[in-house]
């Protein structure tokens, strides 16, 4: 599932980002990339090593596991820590999957990527290409939207940040593990789970919204794992 | 899932069913079970070589492919042919489990036992004893029903009928493959498919429906086994 | 995966399959819509009862079963008869889901509709309006193909043909259920076998394509559900 | 599966939770209550903030881990921190299936609730109501135990507590994650456990033993999800 | 699981099927040989279509589906029509994984072959060569049994027959569809079934039998797909 | 999957692991030993508690995690701390299967044993007997190997050390835990990802090498379990 999250950042919130993102220390992108994406990768990410670059990463990690529509369609069980990035003019990163096993820095621990999120941290006008192009299910998929908004997309897509050709692009990215590895099982819990919450609100039907809840529950109790 | 449905036949085809019985030709209900079961049965059954055994079957048959509330909650693929059985007294049927695979007489097709139905088809007060007594995943349960009245349950429990000690006691039986080998799927697609139906009946919402009843049938699609 | 078959007809195909169907009986297009989709569509199909209507529906079998790409992207095991339809100008489909479920005209057997198929049979030049719309995992997707071009698309995606404006759109349409249920498998499936042919043409490194191919079968086998 | 355990705590056991729960500190129940249960919830439990919580909590843990037929018939993976509650006279906990996913308290983690233990602290001569009441699989069960007795059931079912009309109810609770999800597969391999360990006892078919301890951890080792 | 069967033919068996193989029509083996396999195979083959081929292939796919020892490791579900080959001097069938999936002649249905079986029908002195040779999760093994004998190896397995270099070889050779796609969990149902048949023969623990033999009949109905 | 690894150490190494285990402290074989195993283990092992067996453990340890044709066919997500032990003369390890479910000693976590290995630490003249003895689904496996190679073979399988008549047997063992549970998956995806490092080495086919690239992390992240 392809999902744009409009205004995933409040405009105080994308301030605040953009503010840090000015002071943080920046290095090198090829050194979080893995295996082949390194030879494809053009950019610069704030050093974590930073406390500007490390406080938006903790900020980030924050709103993820707090945003009720992110949490529905993701079902986040691990989150790798976010890092901004930015692509100068001329800078791209070519088509590349995603590595499907990633290790947590600073952890023993490591993570499957089954979804990858883009969140938009400058407005479209202010440069030239930089979309992020998706090759999905259903053909190829163009995005580039306002500060703030955020795309929600499957690691497994081929995917790539177009050259840049004037201006300067800055986004944050991050990789979660779900709690529901089938895409197709996690993508039906967000309906479902979305119909409950539109049904609440103009509605009093409540044993069957009691009992689309339980149903809600004991999916994510089938396929959960932990 | 133990799920009782008043009413499975409607009166007058309670009475056809009772006409039919009457006039069948009955034969020893060993004939029909397989492996350990064949020790512990004693009782009769009416014999799909005669006329009348066989129009029972073939009713019985066609009403469960067609009642509403059955197929919500079997999603049934395969059917074997439904048995009407006879308990005089001093008989009875010990515990024991549903053989796993089943060949259909008649045909080189095999059936895997999921479910199992019993409908009754006299009245509880005509006899004494002839519970059906199943011992589930939440301790044991007796039923005895109304004629007409039909319990469907989980062919992998242990279950049993009760002696008969005064009058006899006259049921159909049946097991069925669903398409939905899972119990614990199938039981939430009942669950969705009856808040489906119950909406439906009160509701305008109409864009929620949609997106359940799309929901619905992808999860069917994803488990559907065929 | 959304998958468009340039050339699935041949010329020589097409032009037999256009002579068909313009000495075809044709009849209303709901006869063959289940559920909610009756109340959205609005077209005419061939009938199964005219001579060149069958015709129709057994040539395009028989390619489906015989062309080497859609058997690798597909995998089918069982096929639902294809249906030729027309949709006359103000005629179109509305957003439906396709039911999980199908019966098979004239057998006993059921089939799951997991990848479904429009082969479009006049020019796009010919009409105005008719786009196959899908939405699915990765947004909406417009779909009008020339003449004798195929797409091929999941049964769960939302998908509509809009309405038709000008002149009349002819197609074919069919729903398949794979061998593999699951579709990422099956997508990975589909690469590995081109891999393999497109490293065949070109190379000479024999252990390695055996090897491949070994992975390919034994994964099929795996996967499987017959 | 429904397990009821006779004697899970000793008399010396019992007595020193009975000791501690009296000098422990009272909170309101709803503290840990998820999502829509908080509503019908109504009790007090004994605080972890407290010592005298923590020493029961901890004790219960242990206990857990070391108790042959529960670790068989349960096989936890992760055990949520037992409390110990208490329902004074006209207090209840309504309908509710428990959330399917929990934070544990204290730590990073989360934890799959695959099963509900209920231990019972106080002896059913003591109060009046406070029935713990389980919609399963297989009807409605109604369970009130001895002093020392625990009830084990599946999260997933709609359980309830239902009002006490005198006296108060002492019991301690948890929810456990299973190293085997699926509760079907549980059930058969708890079955398969107790039958080695009766053939055990009595036998001397060692090579059979052998072998069937070999299935079991060969069986183990397929489903466990650690 | 390599399984040898010894003395799956008895004398008699053996010695009827030698003199229907003499008097059968013989025909190229590439005959019946998919994709890559067909260019590695070299020997002859009973012809289906006389008399004498067809008689050999349905005596042993009764055969077959009766012994004891050989359903109970294989659970078959379909079984492709046996056929006698016959490897003359020099003649050999070099390294191949079977296909995944194959049609069955004179029929619509496919099947997917889980397990292969070799039936030996002449003695080991009669020939030079001609080791059935199976590389496999173990290492390779070689296998030349005795007339009557057979081998049960896993389709997924790289194997050959190697060269003859004096007289000729004559064996039986199909591949089966199991009930149960998991080849683990299959080798475990059949440990099961094994253990308890001979627990069965020595003993009197007969609650403990029953209860191992509903596990056994409720893990099949887990995993059969039928 | 039986695989061996010749030179898994360097000589260096296995010089290095020589000194240490010289200078070890020993201590009961059996206190490493899980249920059954315990009865038919008899041999000594590197304590722990000594600098130079804890040195040996994590270079083992860290080794494992390095070694390309290892990760690759084992795929490791837990490792259970190595330890060298040592069979004198008349000492054996009698068959048994390795228990599915290990505490990690000084942890509080837990590892599924899918897959075994034992490192040679002297050379196969140095003693008589000590047979690694593999009873497998491919018949029964001797394995002794020179002085640095390694075997890694199924911890499900039946194995034992046959008893020393002459010298020592010194071998370093552990257990792992996959992350990809199913041994077939984990298999074919040991081919797939030798097949993509052969094709690197001797190649220009570019493209094809991303999309069987990009297979191997889509069945990755399908398959992993974290």
């Amino acid at each position: 599932m392809l999902l744009i999250i409009n205004e995933f950042l409040s405009k105080e919130e994308l301030h605040y980002m953009q503010q840090q993102a000015k002071q943080a220390l920046w290095e090198d992108g090829t050194k979080s990339a893995f295996g082949v994406a390194k030879n494809v990768k053009n950019n610069s990410q704030a050093s974590l090593d930073s406390n500007n670059g490390l406080q938006l990463s903790n900020f980030l990690l924050s709103k993820m596991g707090n945003h009720p529509q992110f949490v529905s369609a993701v079902l986040p069980h691990r989150i790798f820590p976010p890092r901004v990035n930015r692509y100068e003019k001329d800078q791209q990163y070519g088509f590349h999957v995603d590595a499907a096993i990633m290790s947590i820095p600073g952890t023993q621990e490591v993570l499957r990527s089954d979804v990858s999120i883009t969140v938009f941290l400058n407005e479209p006008q202010e440069y030239d290409g930089g979309e992020l192009t998706i090759e999905g299910a259903f053909g190829t998929q163009q995005v580039k939207l306002k500060a703030g908004d955020a795309v929600v997309y499957p690691s497994a897509s081929l995917h790539s940040v177009s050259t840049v050709t004037r201006g300067y692009r800055l986004a944050a990215i991050s990789w979660i593990q779900s709690m529901i590895p089938d895409s197709n099982i996690r993508e039906q819990l967000y309906h479902l789970d979305q119909s409950i919450q539109n049904l609440h609100q103009s509605d009093n039907h409540k044993s069957e919204l009691n009992r689309l809840s339980n149903v809600y529950h004991n999916l994510i109790r089938h396929f959960a794992q932990l």
